[in-house]
């Protein structure tokens, strides 16, 4: 990746903080303490990539109105809640999530249940204001809803942790297909939303919808083999985390399933099919330079 | 409450009960032991009080479509997510729960945590599913869908709860106006969302929905209070828990910080403003006998 590239995602992530910021909510009240947590979580940081992704894949179908914000603010939101929740001793009980204290840790595990249940049902109180944005088109703002709140649900998202817990309580190694269900779940749905909704918002077909959900799922199953194969290849100072964890807490991955060879082989295949389903929309006229790059970045990174 | 109208309230609850059900995740799959958890949860019971408050409310107002049966089934899974998270160790604690084991107690902590996340979620999923209903009224449906979510979240339910914490944590007694911030939104805001849903989707005007957010909001107090006076008053025969636990606990309610004579007086007048703006609607030929009796059979209970 260079330079000019890297200083553009960084502007780019600065645009999407901004909308992000100005959906938070507001501090005081009886509630006040969650209502920190809630903040806290969301300004823990991140790379801000779902929203990034709706937005461009938004201007990829000819999107320019701010209709798409609240949902880009909604995936957020979702994407934080998830590992508030994930985060809690009762899941997998950290208490540092890029170098700052998780939301239990720092205000308490009552808190931290009830501010990740917050910022779900935020989510949804957000994505309901792209409703009164001006020329707002009702019929697509719905589809976008659903698809959010399928994609995040117990047929999406929370299905995918629910197999991921299961998996790793039975104490048997988890079969390829169980785990290719939790990464398709875990990781890809909600890719799939925020490349889904952005297109839906611009008003794409049924039939480039379904493009563009197929390449999503595919770019997110990559990304998280990247995540595999970056925990056996990388070193301590490019990922700033151990490396090797997933081995010695004997986590069932596609690279101790399927070795590093055939790993690096089916990430490779899945990222290329992705960014030739998003190139094909070039022939209708569909193009984002920026989108294709992220996304490449993404799917190849070393951190 | 003579027998002719419990024997009433039964059929129509059986009635809800077939609503709720039909909208049941579906089990299996890779998820499946957090889609057991989420269906034992809804299964555990009550007295589905919320969606028939809704469905009543609705055809207050002359509805009589299927529109507000997707409604009913998400504001269940709202009532039914908050107990599932208010019992966990790290809240409540709670291993019972109207004689039957909670749903970490069941399933586990993590379980429960993700089965609760899993049913606000598809509450939202669920309220969606309205638009597809014949003749649905998008409008309507956006005004019962942003009232839904408000009303459960850090501004309405979850605010309460929030502040509910807040003050059994600081060791100080809750001043008064505390104590009414989380009766209005721990236990109102959700019946306001009920019957203020089931107003908007039978097309309720603005000022409508005012009368009855008021009176919902009354009601909701009036019953909390009356929680805070059987556990004084009640037996254990007729509550089928402890009483006087509210007291053992040091839990600042109405009747301990107003006493008991003006917490009566406080609910008596609460209850009787509500139904006085219920049967005023009246007069715009608004009327809905089944209704009326069954509020004040709650705000009268004995249990």
């Amino acid at each position: 990746m260079n330079d000019d590239f890297e200083k553009e995602i960084e502007n780019r992530r600065e645009s999407v903080e901004a909308v992000l910021k100005s959906y938070l909510p507001e501090k005081g009240g009886y509630a006040s303490a969650v209502i920190d947590a809630m903040n806290y979580s969301v300004n823990a940081g991140g790379k801000r990539l779902r929203p990034m992704l709706m937005l461009e894949t938004y201007r990829l179908f000819g999107g320019s109105g701010r209709v798409v914000e609240p949902f880009m603010a909604a995936i957020e939101l979702i994407h934080t809640y998830s590992f508030v929740h994930d985060d809690l001793p009762a899941m997998d009980n950290d208490e540092y999530r890029r170098g700052k204290k998780t939301t239990w840790a720092a205000y308490g595990e009552a808190e931290a249940v009830l501010a990740g249940d917050a910022l779900l049902n935020y989510a949804f109180e957000t994505a309901l204001k792209a409703f009164a944005c001006e020329g707002a088109d009702e019929k697509r703002i719905v589809k976008a809803l659903s698809l959010l709140a399928g994609k995040a649900g117990i047929y999406g998202m929370i299905g995918g942790q629910a197999a991921d817990i299961d998996a790793e309580r039975s104490g048997r190694q988890a079969e390829p297909e169980q785990l290719l269900y939790i990464h398709e779940h875990k990781t890809a749905a909600l890719i799939q939303a925020a490349m889904g909704a952005g297109a839906l918002l611009a008003g794409a077909s049924d039939k480039e919808l379904a493009v563009i959900e197929k390449a999503a799922g595919e770019i997110g199953v990559a990304f998280q083999i990247q995540d595999d194969i970056l925990d056996v290849t990388g070193t301590f100072e490019e990922l700033g985390k151990p490396i090797g964890s997933d081995e010695r807490n004997s986590k069932a991955t596609y690279v101790t399933l399927k070795g590093l060879d055939e790993a690096t082989r089916e990430q490779k295949e899945l990222s290329n099919h992705a960014i030739g389903l998003l190139e094909s929309l070039s022939a209708d006229g569909y193009q984002n330079e920026f989108l294709t790059k992220l996304i490449k970045s993404l799917i190849t990174r070393l951190k």
